[in-house]
């Protein structure tokens, strides 16, 4: 969901939206990129200039019309994807369906690569817009761009209820604004002619990567305008959000919303060429624009102010996106099963800090500059359009095998057999292969310039799925007891009871073997003789009611853990098929900070017997509350007392407690029992 | 022990070292310090410059000779103190034996907060001296500061066994370029008359605090000055690691070492007058003494990187003593119980990661100046030094107490009480009174640029040392059987088993439960319909010898924990007296991100079961080796079979496993069993 951890599955149909919400909820990762697409062809066309002249500016206007028709073909192709998918069409379910394990994996990495894109282009870039409007902010870039990556992921980690007004206001702003633009830039240019040009003393950007072969430069500068259509996707995911009928809903929103963005690109584009806006990061070109038909002024604030917004809330997006299919790829055993949980905050937490950790890192390491980002960008997005068109593409082809018949129980939705596979076939098929041509195109015209991070990244992470995935499954080949013969047996049980030193807290553990009625022994591990006498007097007095004398077990070597684990296995040994029942006790405080100051020295031995087999280990707890301390006889002695003045013996007391064995009374460890 | 790791308290006999080791040893951290005592009286001095001339600056050499006169007070007291406690007596120790507890906690929070600066004053002007030579590194200083504190971190966390020779060299090296570099100059300066004067153009250092008292100026010199003391109790410290007789040969070592130091520093001051030293911090007082003694040439760079060596080396002996000053006190029970043992490599290294990240906080913030560190530094060492000798004086005291006939038996060692108590008391008194003052002026003087924050520290970290001592004791108070009646009773048991799903890892427990041979239920939560029907089935037909039927709990409302908790209630409450014994499961893996891979989800569960009386806990681990996944059947239905292209549901599988209820028979899940 979209709308933020408020919404549960029970609780969608209360939640369901209109178009016009969601409009405003999906739209902001399309949208906003409109308010880079436009500048990018031209930084790439730039560094022809020299040779072509400023007429080479003028091969954007095609390119533009290219990626809208680009874009048409990928919103017929997406509308039957919705209608076939009314549950949710997000490119990895689609293709988990259809394709398998491989290509889906390949789509999780993809979309996983890009949320954290979108975040660090999104900001990188609102933070230019920030930056043109405000030309002294430029050398803190930075610092601007994770500060607003911090306050988003705050606000995610507390998990605010968005309601859709939160994501109405900024969209409807920015579109009105950029309306506004276009029509009062279209009539002063195209109508009253009183539009001007650009300050020509702006700084150009250049990029560093033409080689002189035309055709390339303009692959590169089509590939750069490509990423207007990232966030198109996003409906598809979000289909269950809609109010009834959902298809229907959503499919009318996504066409809406590819016009407006259709429209506001070329718009762009074309203004952009009517005043010859430089090519540059700072101001960007969209802010060029605004100043020259706003004249400056309020008006233009508020274009850049609507560009931030969208910016911004396009990055938001992604925060719930990435835990969001991170759950789905955990259900399906692609990543870790605690991530499928979404009531488990801390993992969903985990999830939230490592995108923002990854946004910030990509920031620094580009400069929080949008045209050193975009070649990262593209790749993952455009993989996902090619998988999940492909998959419709598998799809049709199913749906052409069956039978007329088969189908009528099959299908539902308005989709039918009768309106048109081959049709639907043809368009997926279309759409599919463009994607697929822009993701080569893109990945080899940017290799260099970063796309090569991506090109590794995302098998990385389909590996990593793989290994996941095949360990959960040898997991369950290995737990299934399906076909097996079951006949759970009784055994003989020895308990062994681990006794550090005898206190209060040994009473229980005492208690409980009694109380099994059967065999058990009372172990204590001697690493210091002068305690272990000391524990046996205190067990011969205290302990004589249990009518079990303390086994003493040298540890000549200090290696406790190894010489339980023997002494445990000899008993093992003695009677195949008994088991060996490990009696160990723990103090329970109540407060952290007091359980941390007691030393959990029995974890090693607890990890060693966890591995051996026909050992099992039980934990007899012993609450201990100190503010009832007063209850207790004062004048106890206990290891902490200090010596008095030790002229008695003239060493002084070099080793603490250690000089003064009588006063070892309680022996207050936190491994009590042990 | 200060030679490393290496040193067990049973092999201290075989290393035990000779007095010219020991004074390698032990000195560095004492020597080094005159690399920038006078430094810092004429950088105090220099803001009275304009008012009282270049004349000001003599008064250092008073000053440096006062400094030397309680260097004499304290080697003498010092030397008392290493005969009354040959096994090691810090003032810690010597603190905690004689005037108790809250004097210990202060001598230990005073020289905790000592060592932190110890590490970034040494490494402080290590640095200053590198840049003296090699001008171009002066902007680099914080970085190099906090890299020189890294490698000296990754060494002691290694654990490098060091010997006398890696000590003695940097030492003896420093010593003699010092004598070297005294002996030409005086030469030069007093016989041949050839020494020059250093250039006059660098830049004088200024701090900011001249109130135009003049006494509050010398009181701030002085305090400055007496920096050159720090590091003269090491020896008193280390008494353990000499040859036998340890006193006498550690006794004698502290007179040669303070000889050396007297003599160095004074000289050095001597020498700063006669040179005409700027105070400066780049280049350094002796950096500038020695290019003008040396005029420049190898000897220069010789004794730049002779002082350098020493002062890193001094930084690396606070590396050894932190640690081993938080065990003793851990071990009277100021600080967890952890850091007591010096086998916990885990929790030794938390202690060399926090010095090192305390120093390296220090650094930057003082901007790697040492004039700007020195402030915070001293108030701890004079607060050692006078609660060392004030509990020599109360030691003193209760001798006199005594009849000669105690004394004779109680004292060993080689003072005795005809070798004059008196003579000892007043020594005590004396050097305690004067360091006391010191540490009052020092305080006072240098309040404002940074002494406030130890005078807020030192307290704050009693306070802490108090609270977990207070814990300990009430632990003990609780604990302790002493005197109370002691019944251990036999109870009836009721066994619980958790059951989750029913897979090759819950026969053992079934195994287990059954074979207690007393009563127990099969206890399954169900929080998923569709999964409990399952499971009920699966129990039914695998586990029908167990001949229980399965329980099955609903918990509406997915609070688990709760529910189980409630459960377990109502079945204590049921028979007064009667113990529950909660069985879970747990698969444990070969690998840790095997393990990692598999949910905690009984985590909670246990935390609350060991909050409830009467409630014991037991884990039946289920060893699974998925390097063995072969030999098990392949077409097993696990949860994460991707469902076949599901044309036949039409709605695609918006759920992933969720919608493949059939697949779900071993149910591989991490908290298997529970």
């Amino acid at each position: 969901m979209l709308l933020g951890p408020a919404l549960s599955s029970e609780d969608a149909a209360h939640q369901a939206i209109s178009k016009k919400v969601g409009l405003a909820v999906f739209a902001s990762d399309a949208l906003s990129s409109v308010a880079y697409a436009t500048q990018e062809i031209l930084i790439v066309l730039a560094v022809a200039v020299g040779i072509y002249g400023a007429g080479i500016y003028n091969y954007s206007v095609p390119i533009a019309l290219v990626i809208v028709a680009l874009l048409a073909v990928l919103t017929i192709s997406y509308r039957q994807t919705i209608y076939a998918y009314p549950n949710g069409a997000g490119a990895y379910l689609v293709a988990r369906d259809n394709l398998g394990e491989v290509p889906a994996m390949m789509a999780a990495a993809a979309l996983l690569t890009d949320y954290v894109l979108t975040v660090a282009v999104s900001v990188a870039s609102g933070t230019e817009q920030l930056a043109s409007a405000f030309p002294e902010l430029r050398q803190y870039r930075i610092p601007i761009c994770v500060a607003i990556i911090m306050v988003i992921t705050v606000i995610n980690l507390r998990g605010v209820k968005e309601s859709g007004a939160v994501f109405a206001l900024p969209t409807y702003f920015f579109v009105g604004m950029m309306f506004l633009m276009l029509g009062v830039g279209f009539f002063r240019s195209f109508v009253s002619g009183t539009l001007g040009i650009v300050d020509q003393t702006i700084h150009t950007e250049h990029i560093a990567d033409y080689d002189g072969v035309f055709l390339l430069l303009i692959l590169r500068a089509f590939s750069s305008g490509c990423t207007a259509l990232t966030g198109v996707e996003a409906i598809s995911d979000g289909i269950q959000a809609f109010k009834e009928p959902r298809s229907k809903n959503a499919a009318a929103t996504l066409t809406v919303m590819a016009s407006i963005l259709a429209f506001m690109f070329f718009g762009i584009t074309i203004l952009a060429n009517r005043v010859q806006a430089v090519p540059s990061e700072t101001p960007t070109v969209i802010s060029q624009i605004a100043q020259v038909i706003f004249d400056g002024g309020p008006l233009y604030i508020a274009a850049i102010a609507s560009a931030m917004l969208i910016l911004v809330m396009a990055a938001n997006t992604a925060f719930a996106d990435f835990p969001r299919l991170s759950a789905f790829a955990a259900r399906d055993g692609f990543l870790p099963r605690q991530m499928a949980s979404k009531g488990r905050r801390l993992v969903f937490s985990w999830g939230i800090a490592l995108l923002a950790l990854a946004a910030c890192v990509l920031i620094v390491a580009r400069n929080a500059r949008v045209t050193e980002l975009l070649p990262l960008y593209a790749v993952g997005v455009f993989m996902g359009f090619t998988l999940s068109q492909f998959s419709m593409v598998k799809r049709w082809l199913t749906v052409a095998r069956l039978k007329p018949g088969e189908l009528a129980k099959t299908l539902h939705g308005e989709a039918g057999y009768d309106s048109g596979w081959r049709w639907k076939l043809i368009v997926a098929l279309v759409g599919g292969s463009m994607t697929f041509v822009v993701m080569v195109v893109f990945a080899i015209s940017k290799f260099s310039a970063g796309a090569w991070l991506v090109v590794v990244i995302i098998p990385t992470l389909v590996f990593i799925f793989y290994r996941i995935r095949k360990h959960y499954i040898d997991v369950a080949r290995i737990l299934s007891l399906s076909g097996r013969a079951v006949n759970p047996l009784k055994h003989d049980v020895l308990t062994i009871v681990f006794i550090d030193d005898v206190h209060a807290g040994t009473v229980p553990m005492v208690e409980f073997a009694m109380s099994l009625r059967h065999s058990w022994l009372a172990v204590h591990l001697d690493n210091d003789s002068e305690k272990t006498a000391i524990t046996k007097a205190k067990w011969n007095e205290r302990m004589k009611y249990a009518y079990h004398p303390l086994v003493i077990i040298p540890t000549p070597f200090r290696n406790l853990t190894q010489v339980a684990v023997d002494y445990i296995q000899h008993h093992l040994d003695k009677a195949p098929g008994r088991l060996v029942h490990v009696v160990m006790g723990q103090l329970v405080m109540d407060d952290y900070w007091q359980q941390a100051l007691h030393s959990n020295s029995t974890i090693g031995l607890k990890l060693a017997l966890q591995r051996m087999e026909r050992v099992i280990v039980t934990d007899v707890s012993y609450q201990l509350h100190t503010s009832q301390a007063e209850r207790f006889p004062e004048n106890v002695e206990h290891n902490y007392k200090l010596p008095e003045t030790e002229v008695a013996n003239g060493h002084g007391a070099t080793h603490g407690a250690a000089s003064a064995p009588a006063a070892r009374d309680a022996g207050a460890d936190a491994a009590a029992g042990k």
